[in-house]
C-alpha cells in the first residue's frame, strides 16, 4: 500500500487524539532514525501503523491471537491487555496493508513490550513511542534529553518508568520488558567497560 | 545436626553483625510462621541456615554452582552475585547440615529471589529477611504493618521495594523475583475477586 493511502486507512481506525500520538510517532521515529542510524522510511512506515490495532475490542484482539497469531505472543494472554495490540498490529500490518519487510513487522510487534536482543529499527520507534512531543508523564523530560545522545540509555529510562508505574499500581510486569530492560544493561556496561 | 550445634557451627561462619541478622530472622520467621500456619521448627531451621554461605569468596560460590549445584540456579551466574548465596546455602544445608527437609531447603534456596508458587515456608522464610528488627531502608515500615495481616501483600511490598531498588541503582532485576511478584498478583487479585 502507498504511504498516503496507509496513512488514511489508518488514521480512520483510531480517534483523533490517537491519530495526533501517531504523526508524533512518526516525526520522532524518522527524527530518531536519522540521528541514530536507522532507515528513516522503514521507521515512518512502523510507526504509522504501530498502533493500527489499539481500537480494536478486546474479543477480536483476543481471536487474533488465538488464531492466526498463535505462537506470535502466546504467554501474552496472561498479561495486561494494553499490551495486546502490538503484536495484534503486526498481524494487521501483513495482512491487511501489505507490510512484507521483517524489521517493520519487528518493531511493530514489540514497541510496547520490547525485548531482548531488539534491532535498531525496534530501539527507535520503541523509543518514539515513549517520547513523542504530544507524551506528558513524569520522566519524559529526561527520556528526552538522554535522547539526544544515546538510543539506549534513553530506551532504558524509558522501560525503568513503565516498571516504576507498575510497581505504584501493583500490577504486573511483562517478563518481555524486563528481559529488554537487562539486555540493554549488560550492553551499556559492556560499552562503558571498552570505553 | 543438632540445633544448639548448629547454631554455633553456622555462627562461626560468619561476622557478628550478620549473626545478628540470622537471629533476627530466627526470631521474625518464628513468628510469621505462628501467625500464617506454618511450620515454625523448619521456619527456624531455614533461618538460621540461610545466609550460612553469605561470606563465602565468590568464586567459591561460582565452583559450587557450576560443580554440584549445576542446574539449581545456572540463570543465576548471569545476574547479581548478591543472589547466589542462597541456592549454594540451601546445597551447604543439605551437605554439611545434614538436613534433608525438602521444605527447609527450598525455604533457604528461594529465600533471596522468591519464585513463582512460592510455599507457605517460602514466604514466611523471604519475608522474615526482609522484615526483621535489624532492618532499615525505606519500604520496611511498610512491610511490618502489612506482616500483622497479609503475609502476601507484605511480601507483595519487599519484592516492590527490591525492584525499585535495582531501577533506582540501574542494574538488572533477576526474573525469577518478577515472576514471584506477578504471581502474588494473581493470587490477591483472586483472592479479592472471591470476597
Amino acid at each position: 500500500m502507498r504511504r498516503e493511502a496507509m496513512i488514511e486507512a489508518v488514521r480512520a481506525q483510531m480517534p483523533e487524539k490517537r491519530w495526533s500520538h501517531t504523526l508524533g510517532v512518526m516525526h520522532t521515529s524518522v527524527e530518531l532514525a536519522n540521528r541514530f542510524g536507522a532507515d528513516p522510511v522503514k521507521a515512518e512506515q512502523a510507526a504509522i501503523l504501530h498502533d493500527v490495532a489499539k481500537y480494536w475490542p478486546v474479543d477480536r484482539m483476543e481471536e487474533a491471537l488465538r488464531g492466526e497469531g498463535r505462537g506470535l505472543a502466546d504467554d501474552l494472554l496472561d498479561y495486561d491487555k494494553e499490551l495486546w495490540h502490538a503484536p495484534v498490529g503486526a498481524l494487521v500490518a501483513a495482512r491487511d496493508y501489505g507490510v512484507t519487510d521483517g524489521d517493520v513487522l519487528s518493531a511493530i510487534r514489540f514497541h510496547t513490550s520490547g525485548r531482548e536482543d531488539m534491532s535498531l529499527l525496534d530501539k527507535v520507534v520503541c523509543l518514539a513511542d515513549y517520547m513523542e512531543p504530544g507524551r506528558q508523564f513524569p520522566a519524559v523530560d529526561k527520556i528526552r534529553e538522554l535522547a539526544e545522545h544515546s538510543l539506549e540509555r534513553a530506551l532504558l529510562a524509558g522501560f525503568d518508568s513503565t516498571i516504576a508505574f507498575l510497581l505504584e499500581k501493583g500490577k504486573r510486569i511483562y517478563p518481555l520488558t524486563v528481559a529488554a530492560r537487562n539486555d540493554l544493561i549488560v550492553r551499556l556496561n559492556r560499552e562503558a567497560d571498552r570505553q
